[in-house]
């Protein structure tokens, strides 16, 4: 079976929003073993919409819509779609009632009635996260059409459980897929170790780089689920062994969610002191679920008196070294440590820029402290000749102390990199 | 003019990696005043990618191409390029330079070297921030076509500082745009509000929903810059007149920014203490560069011992009516601000799910209050009958303590929603 995405919205012809939909629905496909051929943006525009649905009518066995299902005038995607696949547009009772109790209680506008037509005879695929239903029907040709709102935060639960569900039963084979993370090797250094495993048809391997990080994802295709997980076996283990210490997780996609979860496994707590990464560290671990059993406190000390006062980081050693140092690193590490009475503390301090850098201390110096009241570890991430944004120098920073911490947790050398 | 963007990255098909490329090239060729007739993604393949750049030197004047520059096996976007437009690759001495440079002190592999192969006679597109240099041409036809390098980090300083000064000549209108941001009114209720000026040609006006916001785009073509902005100036104001006091800002694209801006221009501090959403507000406003001048401290407090021990919560309050109560903000954000001598205190208080809700207080109750030291308010978000995830919760609350701080702000009433 052949898919094609259409993704439908002016807005992403005219870069105000991200297309993040393609992307989300085509990895559901994948897995299902579906192959995506093409994917395009379409304008709010009946003519150009219509042609795009039945170009694609013409070419794949499923099309899927994405975007388009709102309430507002420009929403035109299930008129559309029905009437180039020739179906008429009828209320949906089961859908009024559940527009009618969305908005119980909060304001309800007229046109939010539109989002309950929907084309005759079609298989409704219940909203849970917002107030347009999504669909799916055949035509009369044997084609399949599934039509999905835009907004990520709908799309995602409606086609996990009810699109995908509605999909199954055309699969035939089935794919499976498991990424290797790597921390402190670039995509270009990993390509060369693993450089053999690429040229595979089944599993492939393939590398990708990810902000401050890379991963390796294998992927296979057979009969079934377990057969293709099987296959993959193997080359992950190959590329976990060749990579070594540098590997973080195998299906864990995220450096704080592999310590967060480790933390726990291990009963150790962790409570963090930032300046320059302003909170993000914090926000990286309690972005998982559960990390409250782990993490302890954290301290945004952004200004000298408040490092002094809620950390007892010593006046002089400011006075001495200066705020972003190694040794105020160390101190702020030690500080949080001791007041929060958790297991681990890290302490992080730098220079996010755009502004505030100096020869000596150029934008992008950041030193991340880890300590366990017995010993103190320090690393200092240093721009190295490239013109990065704040953003990628927090974001970097914080990966770099979530890894000392997993080193820490795995018995490693926290500062072999 | 008339263009065609073509991402290339069997990633993008899969579903691995969102592509946000197309948007950044979109909204740099749209502010041109050309227009985009088409995106869609190719897999890494150099039939299929050799095929769609011959579709798309047909049917359009301008290509772009984004990714495939990098050093490994399967980036294939410059061979394939400039096969099907007739191009040698050669050698380009400066990015070769710039090259040996980047990596000095670093490891560089083999591989790389590729990146400095270019089509003969290009315009080198110099890469500050990665490896990949892009590059424009003509061909032989007339068509202009430019490949930039895939990571967004690299492709947004190379378009804005390299390819849209290259492209400028070809422009004869330019499109102005505005967005009036709106925070406590959705789409749907603005989209009725504002419907009479969505009707228009020039400028148009576009509602979008944004993550528990909306915003109105509106747009205008002319000869010139200035004249476009003209254009939309009355829509502008008319629309911040018909939304009123839920208009956050007009072309500030986030709270965080607004909040941080007039913070410092009134030369008031904030500190934060944060419960369920983790670091999350404080990680917001210190993603807005200079935001040290106006935020003085944050507190990430989980545990109730922390509360107590870091903002002197007291014990019994807590014992009466619970972590998550409205006295319990309240205490949060006088306690912070006493704490850090800062002018405005905020405290936030929920549950953020997955687990953790009860019958009384559901997933997606969330306190925060607001405290100037004289009185403290205090606002209490419901999920409202809607199953959102865990980031939808954190998010809007920390959106929803952001709108309360610029409401105090500009002298409105801060529980007016």
């Amino acid at each position: 079976m052949q898919a094609e995405i259409l993704s439908v919205g002016t807005e992403l012809l005219l870069g105000q929003t991200v297309n993040t939909d393609t992307a989300i629905v085509a990895e559901a496909l994948s897995e299902l073993g579906i192959d995506v051929l093409h994917t395009a943006v379409v304008r709010d525009n009946a003519k150009r919409l219509e042609d795009a649905v039945r170009s694609a009518l013409e070419h794949a066995d499923l099309l899927i819509t994405t975007g388009g299902l709102g309430p507002t005038g420009d929403d035109l995607t299930k008129e559309t779609v029905a009437a180039a696949a020739g179906k008429k547009l009828v209320l949906d009772e089961g859908s009024c009632e559940r527009l009618c109790s969305y908005f119980a209680g909060g304001e309800m506008t007229e046109n939010q009635i539109k989002q309950a037509m929907l084309p005759e005879g079609c298989t409704v695929l219940q909203n849970d996260n917002g107030t347009a239903p999504g669909c799916a029907f055949e035509t009369a040709e044997g084609k399949t059409v599934i039509m999905l709102p835009g907004p990520p935060s709908e799309l995602l639960p409606m086609l996990r459980e009810r699109a995908v569900p509605y999909l199954a039963r055309f699969s035939k084979s089935v794919i499976a897929s498991h990424s290797v993370h790597v921390y402190g090797r670039g995509e270009a250094a990993v390509a060369l170790l693993v450089d053999d495993l690429t040229q595979n048809a089944n599993p492939t391997a393939a590398p990708y780089a990810k902000e401050g990080e890379m991963f390796v994802r294998v992927t296979a295709k057979a009969a079934t689920k377990a057969e293709a997980d099987a296959l993959c076996a193997p080359v992950v283990e190959e590329i976990r062994r060749r990579v070594g210490n540098f590997v973080y997780s195998v299906d864990i996609d995220t450096l704080e969610e592999t310590v967060v979860r480790e933390l726990i496994r291990q009963g150790k707590t962790l409570a963090t002191a930032e300046s320059c990464t302003g909170g993000l560290l914090a926000k990286r671990l309690t972005d998982v679920p559960g990390s409250s059993a782990a993490f302890e406190m954290g301290c945004v000390t952004y200004a000298n008196r408040v490092k002094e006062m809620l950390l007892g980081v010593p006046h002089e050693t400011l006075g001495t070294y200066g705020a972003v140092s190694e040794q105020i690193a160390c101190a702020m590490a030690e500080g949080v440590l001791r007041k929060s009475g958790a297991d681990l503390g890290i302490g992080i301090t730098g220079i996010a820029g755009p502004a505030g850098g100096t020869a000596e201390k150029p934008v992008g110096t950041v030193y991340i402290a880890l300590s366990d009241g017995n010993r103190t570890w320090v690393a200092k991430k240093s721009p190295f000749g490239r013109t990065k944004s704040r953003e990628w120098h927090r974001h970097t920073a914080s990966s770099k102390a979530l890894d000392m911490v997993r080193r820490y947790l795995a018995g490693l050398p926290v500062d072999e990199i």
